[in-house]
C-alpha cells in the first residue's frame, strides 16, 4: 500500500518543489533562502533501545532539513493521541523531545494536540514540520549529481531499524543493538563551511542504503558504483539481519548520511567526517559514473558485481 | 484529556513563542519576517455537508498563517492512512486539497505519507504545517490589544460545529447546514493592505467564538463586552443548537474570525468586511474594556449581562 500511494500521491500533488524528489522543499521568501520539510512519525514500539518516537520526531526533521543543506532552526509539533494514553508515556516522549530539540539547535515554536478516541489510533503519532536557514548558493540535490562524483557514508548501518525489529520480535543478542539516531546537521554543516563541494546528501531512513542510491541513481540519471566491502555493518547488526532474513543495505537508519562531493574534495571531506563524533567510521563507498542511468552496481563482499535494486515491498513497516 | 494536555504541554514546551499563545510563531530569519503554523486534522466523518478533511487541512492552517497576518505561501502535508481505506477516498481527499490549496494561492512543497495497520488510524489522518510571509511591521497579538479597540465578526457563527454533528448523529434539518470552511487570508490582507490598524486576529475554531474571546482577554490582561443580539446565528443552527444542547457561541466554525482594531478604524474596517463575499455579514459585536481583566461580559439576548465563560469539557470532540 505505501508504495503504490506513493506512486500516486507523488504525481497528484505535482510542482516543481515536489519534482526535486529532495528531502524538502527550498524555498525563497522576501529575499531569504530556506529549506521546509515535514514527517509524521508512527514507530511501533513508541521506546526502543537507543530513542524513542520524540527524538526520532526531532532528530529526523532536523536531518531532512540538513540533508537540503540547510541549518535547522524551528520545528512544529503536531501530536495525535489515543485516548487512554498513559500520562506517564505522554511526559517521556515530551522530555525527549526537549532535549532532542536542545541537543540539535533547534526551537519548537508551534504546535497542536488532537485526541482521537480508544481504538482510533495508536499510543501517539507525531508530526514535526521544520524550517531552515540555507546561507550559502550551492544547489545541494540530486539533479547536482555528476559521473566522477565520490559517495561517501558517515558510519555503519542497519542499527535502526534492527533495534526495532529486537524489540517487536522479542529477540536479544549479546550486546543490545540501539539505535543510530542523531542529528546529523552539525556534521553536514561542517562540511559546507569548510567549502566541501557537496552536490548531494541524503538520509538513509526508509529502505536504506539501497534505496538513497537507487533514488538519486535515476532521478540524476547517473550510474553508481558501490564496493559492498567498504561499508561499515557491525558483526551483531550481520548477524541479527542473517536470523530475520534481511540485508543491512536496506534496513532503516537515523543517524547516517550519504554525501555526493566532487572528486577533487573526497579526501578532505572524509578526513572532515572522520574527525566528527557522528563520523568516526566514515568512509569512502563508491562514484558515480556515466551510465548506466538509474542503476546502483555493487560489488560483492566476493567480488562479484550485481545491480542492487530498489526495495521492493516495505520491507520493515513503522519504522519511523 | 484534551484540557488536562494542553495545559500540561503548553509549559513543558514553554519559550517565548508559544508564550505568545498565538495561531502560530511570527519568526525572523536571513532577514525575512514569517510565520509558521502546524495543525493536525482528524475530523470525524471525513466528508460532510460543505467540505471535507482535505479542504480543512488546507484551509485550517492557511486561516492560522492570516490570524498571524501573514500572506500564506506554502504547505506541507502529511498523512496518516489506516490500512485498507479505499483508494478512493483517498483520491477525493487528495483532490480535494489540490482545489483548496489553488483556491487559497498556496502551493504544496513537501509532503510524507505513513500507513498504519488496521485498527490504528482511522481512515485519514492528515498534518498540514505552512509558512506565510509577513510584509508590514504591525505586531499582531493578543498582546496588542488595548482597552478601546472594537471587536468585528466577518459573518454567523455555528455553522462548521453544527454541520460535523448533524452527520454523527443522523439528523437532518430542512435545509441542510453546510460547513463555513473557508479561506480567509483574502479578506485578512485586504484589512491591512488598506491600512486598518489591527491588533489582533483570531479564528473561531475549537471552542468557538467564545473560547476566542476568552483565551484573548486573558492574554492581553482586559475586559471584552460582547452584545449577543449582534452575533448572527442563522435560523437552522439555533433551531440544531436547541436540539443538540449546544451554546452556538461555543460551536467551531472553519470561515470565521474576529479582528480587534483601533476605533478610529472600525467603521472602515467593518465596510472593507462588508464588500468581501467572506464577509457580508460581518458585524461589529462589542469592545474591548480595561477591566475586569480577563473576563468576557455578554449582553444577552433580553439584555441582561453575564460572564461568558470558557469552554470547560470538550463540547464537540474530534471537529477538525
Amino acid at each position: 500500500m505505501q508504495q503504490l500511494i506513493e506512486k500516486l500521491i507523488g504525481p497528484a500533488f505535482k510542482n516543481p518543489y515536489l519534482d526535486e524528489r529532495h528531502d524538502g522543499a527550498v524555498i525563497k521568501l522576501n529575499g531569504a533562502k530556506l529549506a521546509f520539510t515535514t514527517d509524521s512519525y508512527v514507530v511501533h514500539p513508541l521506546f526502543f533501545p537507543g530513542g524513542d518516537i520524540g527524538e526520532l520526531a526531532v532528530n529526523g526533521t532536523v536531518n531532512d532539513l540538513a540533508m537540503c543543506g540547510a541549518r535547522p532552526l524551528f520545528l512544529s509539533v503536531a501530536l495525535i493521541l489515543e485516548e487512554g494514553l498513559p500520562m506517564e508515556t505522554l511526559w517521556r516522549v515530551v522530555r525527549s523531545m526537549q532535549q532532542a530539540a536542545a541537543q540539535a539547535g533547534v526551537q519548537l515554536v508551534t504546535g497542536d494536540t488532537k485526541v482521537v478516541d480508544k481504538g482510533k489510533g495508536d499510543g501517539i503519532f507525531i508530526n514535526t514540520a521544520g524550517i531552515g536557514g540555507i546561507e550559502h548558493d550551492a544547489a545541494i540535490s540530486p539533479r547536482s549529481v555528476k559521473p566522477g562524483d565520490l559517495i561517501l557514508l558517515n558510519g555503519d548501518v542497519g542499527r535502526h531499524g534492527i533495534a526495532i525489529m529486537a524489540v517487536r520480535e522479542g529477540l536479544s543478542f549479546e550486546s543490545e543493538i540501539e539505535s543510530d539516531c542523531a542529528p546529523l546537521a552539525h556534521l553536514v554543516l561542517r562540511l559546507l563551511d569548510e567549502g566541501i563541494e557537496v552536490h548531494c546528501l541524503r538520509d538513509l531512513t526508509r529502505g536504506g542504503l539501497s534505496s538513497a542510491l537507487n533514488e538519486i541513481a535515476q532521478t540524476a540519471s547517473v550510474g553508481v558504483a558501490i564496493d559492498e566491502r567498504r561499508i561499515p555493518v557491525r558483526q551483531d547488526v550481520q548477524g541479527a539481519c542473517e536470523i530475520l532474513g534481511l540485508d543491512p543495505l536496506y534496513v532503516a537508519n537515523e543517524g547516517r548520511f550519504i554525501a555526493f562531493v566532487a572528486p577533487s574534495d573526497g579526501e578532505r571531506a572524509l578526513q572532515i567526517m572522520q574527525s566528527d563524533p557522528l563520523g568516526q567510521d566514515a568512509c569512502l563507498i563508491g562514484e558515480v559514473l556515466g551510465e548506466p542511468e538509474g542503476v546502483v552496481m555493487l560489488k560483492s563482499q566476493i567480488g562479484a558485481n550485481r545491480i542492487l535494486d530498489m526495495l521492493s515491498g516495505e520491507q520493515l513497516p513503522r519504522i519511523c
